[in-house]
């Protein structure tokens, strides 16, 4: 079987696209031609969810490689979230796309291994396994250290899984924590770029990149250059572009000679192009799928020329 | 309104039992007695989930304040595993009892906001506001910094509710992050525990402690003491108590002359006291219940004298 992470950077090879659509699906991002076949409850809210990002698959699936559905915004739907959060992930996988389940988790030991089996592995009934939402990544936290990584890294090795841990996140504050200086000179996200660049070591795969990656925000360029030296084989989730202020130039300090080393996460540029100055003109409200598609294309060819034109 | 911290502490003084029983529903914990009534497969396993956690609450709401479902356990079942939680979030209440929703979640603003409307607060469909959970407090995760918790933090204001920051947690590799020396020699967990303590300054309440809280582990007890001393106004749950290691005089640490201070976690040592060697000649497989109330009395009355001993 193939490393999780290579099957994603053969993706991004095989499409040309180092783009990894967010899937939010808050509220207001939902067209009204959908939201107004629905009831005005969680449950018409999940299902409306349930149908805008299909169709938002139905027409990107063959330019891009991977789709991340943000937890939190199915969480808040209650259960009916997570069933089409399940429906979702199991009809971007009928697309052939790479899932990347974005819930941020991590505890100790024992309850990391029940959030891996709820995204990576299988859950135990007797000597049943039960697939449960069987994501292709799932984004983890390092606060705790390994023992609320380690379960994590397990599953990749046993379902040839991959996470994306947390090193420099995009956020204005993220350097309360992130960018302290520690004792020795260095700053708290050297040394977890560090640590995670260890931990993926037994998971390298043809690329160079291991299926134990990181998230590094666009937002902080330096920080992100300089991750990219620390851990050379550590592949990148890059959330930040666009909406939040993150440049092509900036991304590609990111990547290789080969023009490898990422992924870009773009979400509400994609799910509300049909609302953007830029393609509001062109598509209406019902067309938002082609401007989502059109915006996808758009993208792709931006930062790709930027990568190429940084990595040559 | 009452603030959600002035109503733990209450009814940790009106009980005179400073625990929260942990709800983790690990298959092998559930008793066979409840597991063969359901079917071999996830909504099963969900549905044996609810009924074993609605019997420990019959048999511990009257002697003990509030309970802690842990997320992991949930999430692992699928979508059936969230109706369960809801399910028994909901009997709790009905009790009187606290629910602490131990999910140690944070993301960028707006993605933290959608996970305290899940848990905390509601979601908005146009102007309906749906609650969805409902819990009273939430554990975070501070590795974002404060934008990632502010969200959280308001919704506390909003709707009476609280949340528990992770400062120094109870696992073995928890240090390889929050022990390490900044450049000003102060470890990693102060700093954070400084910030929770200033983060939590609006939302002090009558016993002089914070809706904002914190989760300290009883596996450290000199950090346990050092973060008591840099945060006089922050409470405490306190994990690590029994199973993994941590003791009564440990714990008493975190407690002020009036014994108040924290709420101690029990998870494994209640949900299998029928299993344990302490209880389970007295009681059968079918008297778990039994069994988990007479643990949760000889754990009372242990940490209070532990607490009043080393307070008085």
């Amino acid at each position: 079987m193939e490393l999780a992470i290579d099957k994603l950077i053969e993706k991004i090879i095989e499409k040309k696209s180092p783009i990894v659509m967010g899937i939010d699906p808050r509220y207001e991002f939902i067209p009204d031609s959908i939201k107004n076949k629905y009831e005005k409850n969680l449950t018409g809210f999940a299902k409306a969810s349930t149908e805008f990002a299909k169709k938002l698959i139905d027409y990107t699936y063959d330019i891009i490689p991977a789709i991340k559905p943000q937890l939190a915004y199915f969480e808040m739907m209650g259960p009916d979230g997570l069933i089409a959060f399940k429906e979702i992930s199991e009809y971007a996988r009928e697309k052939d796309l790479i899932v990347i389940a974005d819930g941020k988790r991590g505890d100790i030991g024992t309850t990391s291994k029940a959030y891996s089996n709820a995204f990576l592995g299988a859950t135990k009934i007797n000597e049943n396994e039960e697939k449960v939402y069987n994501s292709d990544f799932v984004t983890v936290n390092p606060y705790m250290g390994f023992d609320a990584v380690s379960p994590f890294v397990e599953d990749c090795e046993k379902y040839n899984k991959g996470i994306f841990i947390l090193v420099k996140t995009s956020n204005k504050s993220s350097g309360e924590l992130q960018d302290l200086y520690l004792e020795n000179g260095k700053q708290v996200f050297e040394h977890v770029a560090n640590l995670v660049e260890s931990w993926g070591e037994t998971l390298r795969g043809k690329y160079g990149y291991s299926s134990v990656a990181a998230v590094v925000g666009a937002t902080y360029p330096e920080q992100l250059k300089k991750i990219r030296e620390i851990a050379p084989h550590t592949f990148f989730l890059i959330p930040g572009y666009g909406a939040q202020g993150g440049k092509a130039e900036d991304i590609s300090l990111g990547f290789d000679k080969n023009g490898l080393g990422g992924i870009i996460n773009a979400s509400r540029s994609l799910m509300c192009a049909y609302k953007s100055e830029r393609w509001s003109g062109t598509y209406s409200e019902e067309q938002f799928a082609e401007a989502t598609r059109a915006e996808a294309i758009r993208m792709r060819d931006e930062l790709n020329l930027g990568i190429k034109l940084a990595t040559k």
